[in-house]
């Protein structure tokens, strides 16, 4: 008989049951070090103390003026200014600024007080060891970065939630926050079955592989900002994976990847379902490749049942395992949909309506313009994810994509 | 006086000079384990040893059959055959298939000798306990992985100057490569000069600010693939920036972040030009913001002269500093274009031809589609990086942007 995919749970609905029941994070904080807090993700938002900078700042090299001295200046008449300081760089610029005077100033110097601008040096003709000609009116603020301007006193620097970027980090350490709260990063447990599968460390038999997955799905796990905690190995016995599983429950999910074969999959099922309350959520999604998924939750604990094939595992992961994670880290459970790249599908793709589809594809770009060419290949070979660098997501609303067709490309 | 542009460097014969100066990476070599891969670059191409997979495998769940015994098969005429073996899962399929059997197996299983194809249970209607009616026909080949098809013996798994993500890894590992040979991480050392600045974790006095640009380039460094190395900060003093600058030639790259005022970059040039041969290469580059860029080499180390102000130091870091990086590590110094998120940029952005102009922009879905929208501000302000999560690089030769054109943004 043919799967009918109407049957089964679709992703958008599959991604919202399991994703209602599995608790919003942050799972617990850590204090840590700024230098360390590139990639963690902010548990509450952090704010400014103090107006940052702290004074009006010259972003140039040139004359701390009163604007309003400088209005009408051109080339033919300009304004004549006395100067009457020179302004140390890293130090208070104290002596106030009468009409008529300017202060010498280097980028970054401190704008004395009674200054509202500064002109560029180039901006300027030296008249005498202490007249300037200014031959540009500047407007009040030209070429300065005015106190607060940065963040004012009590604003917000970063928002909770906040994956901390190179950029976030810098602007704290600006602010003197030399330590933050972070979100606790979520511990994924991982385990591996599969009768057929032997260490990578050994020589397979005839009938047996190696097993590759637990591989993956730790770099992906580490990539999603969580930490991996690998399980090892379980035969395809009731027993033996029940034990590896309760041991994965001390994590915060667990990952089971493996058992392609109906049977296989209907007792990993049940032993999902026996972690519970409240068990099995979703067993099969309207989804190729990945359409064994199984989603559970034991307790408040997330576990996942990953199809054994490298390419479902994958995608599987992608689609309800790293929402999962973001959503324990505190974050929003999706990428943007900026996150993806836009390109022109090489060829036709047919596809079903009412499942969704996972496209592997290469990116190339041809003729000035940015191509994505579906990887052909079964989703149980791995180098068909070596060859591919993104993946299009065709929604079950869709019947097949246009060759020439825009599509979003998710970097993989 | 103006400054005219057309006397400073174009960008990309500055990246040319200084990358044709800087040595082809890898530096060295080290030895990781599998598992500790992830991020890291390929020294060397790595082949499998044996063919992948090394037996023809089932992807599905059925019968593994003689292709010619199917074919012609309908719902209205099926192929009769005798289930002549139930093959185990992780086991050879010893027993050859003889003209008119099939053998029972799961997705995954080893193909007796002489079964050339998978006939899916669906396409199946079981007669008797021994007999099994073929509904489909199929192809020589259906529903198998061959021997091979991943990777054939002597194969290239994943090619030198790769860097490594899950995927990679996972294919590594089902050849039962548990070792690589990766690229040693280049160190950068990292400087912050300026009278004006104070530690993140003291109170800065009227004039001073806190040194943040040695924050984000130690984050940058790390996701660049190389290790950072904090050098701390110097005054704006030749003895005291010479002596930094000497022991961070220890590292393989040098970072001067600072002083963005005339005369103190004339200094820094001064320093960086005898720490030769062959010295400065490159004073100053048509680039909005990060023209007063050094890029100098002594004896085989990069050294760059970033400018003070964030904004343009992080622009400085992505187009001079990071290619130098990726060539230090192997690999191709330029990030593919496909890298880059297709937006439409949302409103006229005016810039002078004969330069570089380099735009933060905030990436925002509208009406369904992607809008990059120019995130305003001084490049003395760090609010604006994060406030942007892309920059858009306007060439030389065009002279501004049109609000609704499609631009590249790299996303930051």
């Amino acid at each position: 008989m043919e799967v009918d995919f109407f049957q089964l749970k679709r992703v958008s609905e599959a991604q919202r049951i399991f994703l209602e029941a599995c608790p919003q994070g942050p799972l617990g904080y850590e204090s840590v070090a700024l230098l360390d807090a590139t990639g963690r993700v902010l548990a509450e938002p952090v704010r400014s103390q103090e107006d940052l900078p702290g004074f009006d700042r010259s972003t140039v090299d040139g004359y701390a003026v009163r604007a309003a001295d400088t209005f009408g200046a051109s080339a033919a008449l300009p304004a004549y200014l006395r100067i009457a300081d020179d302004i140390p760089m890293g130090q208070a610029a104290n002596r106030p600024l009468g009409p008529g005077e300017c202060a010498r100033i280097a980028t970054g110097g401190m704008l004395p007080p009674g200054a509202d601008a500064v002109v560029m040096a180039e901006h300027t003709d030296l008249i005498a060891g202490d007249e300037v000609g200014i031959v540009r009116p500047a407007a009040p603020g030209t070429n300065v970065i005015r106190r607060g301007e940065d963040c004012p006193a009590g604003g917000v620097l970063v928002e909770a939630g906040t994956m901390l970027r190179p950029q976030e980090v810098a602007l704290l350490a600006h602010a003197g926050v030399t330590r933050v709260k972070v979100a606790r990063r979520p511990r994924v447990a991982i385990l591996s079955t599969g009768d057929e599968l032997v260490p990578p460390d050994t020589s397979p038999a005839p009938g047996q592989i190696r097993e590759s997955n637990s591989f993956a799905l730790c770099g992906l796990v580490t990539a999603s900002g969580a930490e991996p905690v690998l399980l090892g190995h379980a035969p395809d016995e009731v027993a033996a994976i029940r034990a590896k599983l309760q041991a994965g429950l001390a994590a915060d999910v667990v990952l089971i990847s493996g058992g392609s074969s109906v049977g296989v999959r209907d007792m990993t099922a049940a032993v999902l379902d026996e972690l519970g309350p409240p068990g099995v959520l979703v067993h099969g999604v309207a989804l190729k490749p990945a359409k064994p998924t199984i989603l559970a939750v034991a307790g408040t604990k997330p576990v996942v049942g990953l199809p054994g094939n490298p390419v479902s595992a994958h995608v599987s992961f992608l689609l309800f395992v790293q929402p999962t994670i973001r959503r324990l880290l505190g974050m929003a459970p999706f990428q943007p949909r900026w996150a993806a790249i836009r390109a022109r599908l090489s060829k036709n793709y047919p596809s079903a309506a009412g499942r969704v589809d996972v496209l592997r594809v290469a990116l190339v770009e041809r003729d000035g313009e940015l191509w994505a060419e579906p990887v052909q290949g079964k989703s149980g070979l791995i180098s068909t994810l070596t060859s591919a660098n993104g993946m299009v997501i065709i929604e079950e609303t869709q019947e097949g994509l246009t060759a020439g067709q825009w599509v979003d490309v998710w970097p993989i």
